[in-house]
């Protein structure tokens, strides 16, 4: 994967915070996707409440009236707690240090981004009170489904929407419950059934893996089984979670995905699976197909991490591999589908 | 509610172990419905390692031909920590004291019990190695539903099996992934859907609520929202998770909840919601309708502990609880669903 010159290709600067009074903080960990001539990416744009002198600020979305509240919390507190660069937590409660909608950016080259003035996908719901992030967009037959991350006190689940246009999006509700992350859709059905990945959260029982389900309809999910756990010293030891959807070839779905390893760096591998039982791994690649290097990579937010959500390829088998970087900035690499077909059996 | 005279109705000298070398540490929180003029309940029962001295024992069941594994850690490990009776921490994870499966009782009068020599659910799957717990069970259609805590090193998920005899169970495989809980499926459909209550696990972000999901098939569920959540400051303060499947009267869907303070005591509630939609609470018990005092229900493995899944309604409305105490036996009290109605307006 070689990165592109050109990178970082989105940062904080490019994009107008919703309100005068808020900054941006982070445009990161974008869903890519071919319409209608340009690449389009849905970007996670992380806003900041006001700065205060010897307060930390925190934004919180109310489903009601009152829209985006800021609220300051004294740096003094003794029942804050910021040990944690993209949290806060306060009174025992995690709150984030940004609340995130989802922004396109569109290009006609698929380096030279701009980004749209509004957001596309803002929250809405009491789901997303915390925000709206990280999402995976999948083109099923003409209608274009977005899996996002929603975050709020009720926990972090995942909602979908879909659109047609990329003008006007459609809300669809929870489609996992907490503590879920990391859904996306498969381009298509496999044996009658809608497919996904998605990712339980670890708890004190079981680490953070991929999982495999099933659905009727893209709105209910069953049949979930493990698919990917990490595995113990290496690279990927920490934690495992889908990336960008996966594409399919003749040697088995290809996919891009994420791994941490104990110290929480975060790079991407390459996976194949089973095209007709997707839950199945073929194989993966043994070493990183991305790791961070690049000094956008090295250090933002959250240091020593390259994330993926998005990818496109061209007829040709040209793959420009879209990811968050740090936390913070949005960047590209340039491979191909059989070169990552490679990196996945090697 | 008014406790049996009889009780404790179960307890673990009444039931064999599947092995002479285990030992049954607890029976508790049973499922319960009327079959063919029986009363039966579907009760976990907990079985525990062979004791050796100086060492704690635990069970595993492996899917492939092992089967059933015993293993014992020193007790002077400094890796193990014993301060929660029903879990073992050892090396960072967490093991369970004893392994649960699912095994029939059945009685002519709804308070003399007799336990099946066989197991009806046992471990089977990947998923179910550390047990298989807390079942509630739906009629519908003529099939009974039977949704239980499927526990293992890939987390707390819930499984569907089913049955139409109470002799032979069909699995059915995950419905909900980790970490959930508490699943109790609705005995009809409402607009269409199936419905059911669950509950995600308490996160740092959220309390432990009881949400519902919608679902075409009783496989796939989605559309979650948020039905309860804790009230600061009181008996259901910690926690709260449904109890047995909703009895549709006059006045809404009634149930039967559970509810634990910030002390981690566990009381039972009584809850009426909309008929058309389940999601909305209409009203709920201020009090506990029933708390731990008897001697089984504040002494066991898990002190101070009241835990229905399981109750019966006769024609006339009478209503036996049926409900572990103490996570050690099963116990049972008597009420009605008016006076439930009542508690639960009050």
């Amino acid at each position: 994967m070689k990165r592109l010159g050109r990178n970082p290709i989105l940062t904080p600067r490019d994009v107008k915070p919703t309100r005068d009074d808020l900054t941006v903080l982070c445009t990161l960990n974008p869903a890519a996707v071919r319409f209608a001539g340009q690449t389009l990416l849905l970007v996670r744009v992380g806003e900041a409440a006001p700065a205060r002198a010897g307060f930390v600020g925190v934004l919180r979305h109310d489903a009601g009236a009152a829209g985006v509240q800021v609220r300051h919390i004294p740096i003094g507190d003794p029942a804050l707690d910021r040990s944690d660069p993209r949290r806060l937590v306060y009174r025992g409660r995690t709150l984030l240090t940004s609340m995130s909608h989802l922004r396109l950016a569109r290009s006609r080259d698929g380096v030279n981004f701009t980004f749209d003035p509004q957001p596309a996908v803002f929250p809405s719901t009491p789901y997303e009170s915390f925000g709206c992030e990280d999402p995976r967009i999948t083109l099923i037959d003409g209608v274009y489904y977005v899996a996002y991350t929603a975050v709020s006190e009720m926990g972090v689940a995942v909602a979908l929407a879909s659109t047609e246009d990329f003008r006007t999006f459609r809300g669809h509700g929870i489609i996992f419950p907490p503590y879920q992350k990391d859904v996306c859709i498969f381009p298509e059905k496999v044996g009658g059934a809608y497919i996904c990945r998605h990712r339980p959260y670890l708890s004190e029982f079981n680490d953070a893996c991929i999982w495999t389900a099933w659905s009727p309809d893209l709105l209910c999910w069953g049949r979930h089984e493990m698919t990917l756990a990490p595995t113990p010293g290496t690279w990927e030891a920490g934690r495992v979670g889908a990336g960008a959807p996966p594409i399919r070839t003749s040697e088995g779905w290809l996919e891009i995905y994420h791994a941490a390893d104990e110290a929480g760096r975060y790079c991407l591998g390459a996976m194949l699976s089973d095209l007709d039982e997707p839950q199945r791994v073929l194989s993966r690649s043994s070493r990183p197909v991305l790791e961070p290097r690049a000094d956008y990579e090295l250090a933002g937010l959250y240091a020593n991490c390259v994330f993926c959500n998005g990818l496109v390829v061209d007829e040709g088998g040209a793959m420009t591999v879209y990811y968050g970087a740090a936390d913070r900035i949005c960047a590209a690499a340039l491979t191909s589908v059989d070169e990552m077909i490679a990196a996945a059996k090697s």
